[in-house]
């Protein structure tokens, strides 16, 4: 099984802590391939950032589609995930998705934690998009200065185990979501610390991917990610062109 | 005052009946320019269509935001909204939610009538991302074959109106909203011929769009509409790329 | 176009707050008359207080609608609104109803601002009815003893400033709207104070019945607010007597 | 114990169905005084007639509160209930209240069915007001011409439990709710011929007042059903003017 | 009309709290038997409990059923409650269930108040079940140290009181549910010193189960509470199955 | 990895589909063993069967946990996963919300079509209680007489794949749960015949356990999951009683 992971960001120091996670949870016999985004921004924080990411993904996605199984949209926020399913036929995964899903299991309530308070209307609005809302116990953000992205878990980490820890005692979480590509491997080292179960991001992605494609679900020819209707197109790259003008 | 009313989709016969109904809603003394997106489709009609025509109106907006005092996304869907809305120091107003906006006062719930069951999905994200789910009784789809977008209005208007009387018999509404930019200036000729409130898009976009002016709202700095943090920009045109790295 | 504002106080101090922000906020060719409520209660507070100044404000309608193009319902709680709604052919607008609906596009969730607790939970539960709590933050209420409420406004700004401020930060408000028609002016004087957007009421009114007019809706003959089946009355006012005996 | 009934309907044939069902649901011990409206309409079906009938309900009450032990409205959609609350220090319960609190117990859901459509907007508000519109499977109306409303009972009955075992089959109702004054007394005539529990009404509204008084629970002095603060009244009459300007 | 109150706790001083409080609201001419779990734990607290408690409930039913009119199971949490229903015929009521039907028309929200923080996420499960999560301000619970469940009012009474206090200053709590069989009694004795009606949940169970009595439903043999299809048993002691494998 | 699969029908036949794609399902590595409940009934379409079904689990788990890395509760409404999560540290997940959990990324919303009209209100109850209804489309359910219940997947093919169909076209379906255990293994034989995503349950339950597993999640020390506080037990089996009292 061939796994893409897309970073939407351009920061390649997000792009290898994202690898190395990604490849420590893969199963034997998955191989994963890590891109990092053409163009865009180091760390997507925004809506706006993440209508520049998703496109990025999406042109990504169109060009090698077809060398691969499944896919991962390694951002918090799921940039373009709506989108990228429409287009593609191979089963793919946002970051925030793979986490909630996996929440679900360990606990009756989850808790975003991350590193700067910016993020936490966007991700609350992302988490309402995949119907979780109901439960989400709260979001709870640092407001970490971000100078170098790939220091950020690294200068933030006690700060970040306590503030889990008061959305354990303060708002009932009951599963602790480390949420930000950039705090990818976090998870696991923060585990012991920790009263709830931690999900790891990226790993979540890896696995929940992997069932996705073990259950070889086929290509929807009814509802709304099923291939749109065929259009003719101006002024995009030329594989996103034919995907939109030709379909697959 | 000045509005720029931007067209996300490339086809000019559309940016044309949005201007003649936007024109005819102006109040004396409001401006209105249209302009038409330089890449993307003709006509958009699903999230990855809207992601590129997103963008598309970020683009425009990055780059002519201070000759206006407010702005229109002309699509229903509203491409980039929450994006654009970051950026922006000017309010900006999506079709689809002005729309809704101007339904709520005419009856206790509105269903959306429009031309392709495709658009289904993805508008009933768009009104349950404004928060009006709760009073949406339905969403009624022709099944339109749409050659030319520009005639989509002409061909299926009996359709259309029977549709929407439907919606207020089988589902209860008690506003239709006929959607889609293709259909605007519909409204207003077969506003007898429902039972109901029709809502025009365009028309209700353009008082929106007014009457936010008129409140003088200031630019937030709180909040997830406040200027994003400045970040260095790779691979993007210039004027986004300054409004993202300088700021305004 | 006409627009009647009723002031369902019965409270002249606070008519003349609404009006001069009325007519400030009205466009030109726009006129407004105000008139204040014949009977009730000066300030309406409650849910008693309400039903009574709700049909002091149909009383009115029903003498005067066919003088107007649109009329405003002037307290917070929009007495009587939906029962209005039913009888008049023109437009109507309730100041909570419209206040929450331009707040909207200015932001993700607003919290309502006002100066007695007594009022938060009428408040809460006139904006479920207009379907809108999803998007609400929070309500903070001062407890400000009202003597004359001519003068509430005058005596708490700072306080209601450092009470909007604390909503945003501390409930993720992204717009303030300061509640209550004798805190209708402060939105424009504190605007720089409050560092997201703020709706003045009145004036989200006035533009809202001058949109609701120029899309000239029909009066609906389906759906709950079509005129109700005639029926005999007993002991009711004239004019309210033969709208209901007779309609239009 | 002793309640008061109060119809807040004018038709004297439907305070005596009323009469007969409120009588033989009451307990030993349980002395029930019915008395009618003194203006408004013969029957309610629309928010502007229960606009005018709630505030005849809160007039009685007005009058007569220290005489009783609890009270009902009964009417469906609950005429007046909340402002009521607010001013009086005994139990009140109002007759959809009842209802829907009597049908959980017995089912997951329920369907309220009558005898017009005009009445199925409102009574999902007054449903949803009382918030239990996740526990509502359908509203199902016949639309019975309604002349003398004394007689929508008799001349229905075949046609309303037909409606009530297809809200059963279609809609997944565990509880039919007969709703509306005129059908009082039904519910009993036709339990064995729907598949599923009837609630009678008027029976549930006194079992539930019943219960209530038995609590003996304390007039609030906090929350938003406290007494409302004192003030000046202009123009109603004598005993609702004494009860806000002087309280109890 | 003979009641089954059925404790599904283990401990006898409990079930003698419960029978004290229910004797003394039941209605002349209600007898009521109190019967005690003969397996499981003391104080049911965990959905695990929960499961072993609901199950000796059943079996006591499925023994006794025909000896009575209705029924209450004596636990908050409302152990085995849906299954009950399924295979009984007379009515049956929850501790949690009555507690939230009658606080409804005494305020707008109310909260729990209870002695172990354990139970909240669990209370909040039940209370969303019966579909009453919508009026719920709170759940507000003492970690308090139980030795003998027995003792846990008299030693807590003072911290219940603060607490229910501060639920109604600071969450809005119009009503206070004192939750656990173990509180029995306590809502009467505090009744004066906390601001808002307090429910005492043993005595609605008794008034609700009374009124649904009274209203003589009939067994449902439609929906999801209707007498399951008849099946072969596998050890199961016998009255139960019995009723699975020959139905009543 | 060892995964311990519980059958909580008592039906062989089923345990046998079962099986059958629990290991076709499970990676290589993965070893799966499934049981079957000693006692109940062959299978479980009620909650008062479920009530027992899932006593039955956590008995079997209560002896064997710790044997295992994860387990599988195999039965659609997922009887008792909620308490055996209270008591066990090993990862347990249920047939609903695997299934639940992997059709979110398929598609916007899933329809759930088996067999028995009966199930429906109680899956209803199962999807609302993860917190997924609002993805949820509908329920369609075949009304199929069931002989042996080993047979009916085979009798009623065709019959299922038709009603999965008319969930896409009529309830805007995107995704298909083919739910029941019987039904195991019908997923993937008729995947080319319905036009969306199928969602095999068992394969699904296998891929979320081997991935809950593979993240190394802590056994909670907070929140609703964590080990219930110590108590006596009465008349419970022995392992039961011994984790109960003493905890691991």
């Amino acid at each position: 099984m061939k796994l893409l992971v897309i970073n939407p960001n351009t920061s390649e120091s997000v792009t290898e802590k994202i690898a190395a996670v990604a490849r420590a949870a893969a199963a034997q016999g998955t191989d994963v391939e890590i891109v990092t985004a053409r163009y865009g921004v180091p760390y997507i924080a925004t809506r706006a950032e993440a209508l520049i990411g998703g496109r990025a993904a999406l042109e990504i996605l169109a060009e090698r589609e077809n060398e691969f199984d499944g896919a991962v949209i390694a951002a918090f926020g799921d940039p373009g995930l709506g989108a990228i399913r429409e287009l593609m036929a191979i089963p793919v995964v946002g970051l925030t998705e793979a986490s909630v899903l996996m929440a679900c299991p360990l606990g009756r309530t989850f808790s975003v934690v991350s590193f700067s308070s910016r993020l936490a209307p966007w991700y609350r609005e992302c988490i309402a998009w995949h119907g979780m809302a109901g439960r989400l116990a709260s979001i709870r953000m640092l407001d970490a200065h971000v100078g170098d992205v790939g220091l950020v878990q690294e200068e933030n980490e006690d700060l970040l185990v306590e503030l889990a820890s008061r959305a354990v005692e303060e708002d009932g979480a009951e599963v602790i979501i480390l949420a930000g590509a950039p705090l990818a491997g976090l998870g696991s080292k923060v585990r012991d610390r920790v009263p709830v179960p931690v999900v790891e991001g990226v790993a979540a992605s890896i696995k929940i991917a992997e069932g996705l494609v073990a259950l070889q679900p086929r290509k929807a020819i009814a509802g709304s990610f099923r291939q749109p209707a065929l259009k003719p197109v101006t002024g995009l790259p030329e594989p996103l062109t034919r995907l939109i003008e030709n379909g697959r």
